[in-house]
This record gives C-alpha cells, structure tokens and sequence, in this order.
C-alpha cells in the first residue's frame, strides 16, 4: 500500500493504484469528502457516475455529490431539495416584492404625470390671469 | 412472489414482504421511479436512507431522492445542485432588478418632492401677483 493513497483506497484499505478513479477528487487530506459521498451513494456508484463523464468534468461531478451527500446528511428528509423549495421560496417573495415596488413606481409615474398636467393648467390660468391684469392695469383712462 | 409486489422487489426479483420498506414509496405501477433511485444510490443505500427516518416522514424522503436521482440522469456533471446555482443567479438578477427598481422610485419620489416645493414657491408667487394685482388694480386716483 503506498503511502499517497487518496482518501476512497484509505477508507476501503486498498491499494490505490496511479490510475484511481477517485485520487484526484477525493485527497487523503479530507477524509470527511469522501466519507460523506460514500454514506450516501456508496462507493462503486460514486466511481461509475465519475466514469460516465469525461476527464475535464470529473472535478464537477465530484463536488456536486459531496455537496448533495452533505446535504442529505445534514438534512435526512430533504436533502438538497430542501435548499431548492427555500430557494423556490426566495425567488417568489422577490418577484412579489418586484410586482409591488413596480406598481408604486406606475402609481407615482401617474401621479407626477396629473401633477404635470395641473400644474400646466395652472400656469394657463397663471397666463390668463396676466393677460387679464395686463388689460386691468392698462388704465381705463389712456 | 406476490403478484402485489413493489417495484424495488420487481426490479430485484425477491419476494416482497407486507413490511417491506420500499413497497409505500415505490408502487409496481411507477418502475422509473425506483429504477432512478437504484442507479444513483443503489437499493440497499435507498432502504437505509429511509429506514432512519420516521415513517410519516419517508414519503418525503423517498420524494427527495427521486428528485435528486432524476436530476443526476438527466444531467450527470451537475445533477440538482445545476438547478440551485440557475435559482441563486435568478435571485442575484431579481435582487439587482429590485434594487434598480427602488433607486428609481427614490429618484422619482425625490423629484416630485422638489416639484412640489417648486408648485409651492409658484403658489407663493401667485399670491403676491394677486396681491400686487389688487394693489395695482385699486385704482391710483382713489
């Protein structure tokens, strides 16, 4: 047994071979990553679901099944689809949130837009009432 | 074998006793259902998940890992935990739409409020120039 087996061959006390399926993934140095996936999967599953991928995707599929195994054992009812329902729930509050800030913002748009418009009115009979002075101090006697 | 069988006990050709763990989660009439679970995490490992539960809370569990299995088949690199990163991006990109959506409304708010000091400051100076009108318009030679 060399001593630069990774962390799957120490658990399963084999020989772990240059070529190892799980050496680059799971490193002697963090017992628990490869512990938590094969709780959960079992060994032989997490090697063919590393298999099935090609090199450069491994790494990925590595960390998403410890993610998934640590939250399924932190979690034991839900797993991960508990964190996707509050995330669910997240994107649904904000979207209600969005809906309601953006009629305010209509609702202000219209109010400033009949201020506007009132305040153009008022200027008309601000006009109006010039003109009107204007004839009134003209005086009646020129 | 009981022609009542569940669709692990099916799928594993034993017979399937009335205790049976998997026989309320996964019905003979759903074979996809198991046959998901048995690939990702084998059957033995499914038994265990669900056995460490309560029984009222197994349906759940049993739901959550067929979630999870179907997920890592349709996409083996990422499984659900693609799912929750596209959910954490929408929540980053409705956050960015909400905080755009209230710098707007503090900008329009803050404007109509300088309107209506402006709409104020008309009004004043409406009332001096009726003021100044009734000064001008009392006629000089009363």
């Amino acid at each position: 047994m060399s001593s630069k087996r990774c962390a799957a061959c120490k658990q399963l006390r084999r020989r772990c071979p240059s070529d190892c399926i799980f050496l680059p993934y799971f490193p002697p140095n963090n017992p628990q990553r490869f512990s938590f996936v094969h709780r959960i999967y079992g060994a032989s599953n997490v090697g063919k679901l590393l298999q099935q991928v090609q090199e450069h995707q491994r790494a990925d599929v590595a960390d998403s099944l410890y993610y998934e195994a640590y939250c399924r054992i932190k979690s034991p009812i839900y797993g991960c689809v508990g964190i996707i329902s509050i995330l669910h729930q997240e994107i649904d509050r904000l979207e209600r949130e969005l809906a309601k800030v953006q009629a305010e913002i209509s609702l202000v748009k219209g109010q400033t837009q009949i201020e506007g418009h009132l305040a153009q009115g008022q200027q008309v009979e601000l006009s109006s009432s010039s003109f009107d002075l204007s004839i009134i101090t003209t005086p009646w006697f020129y």
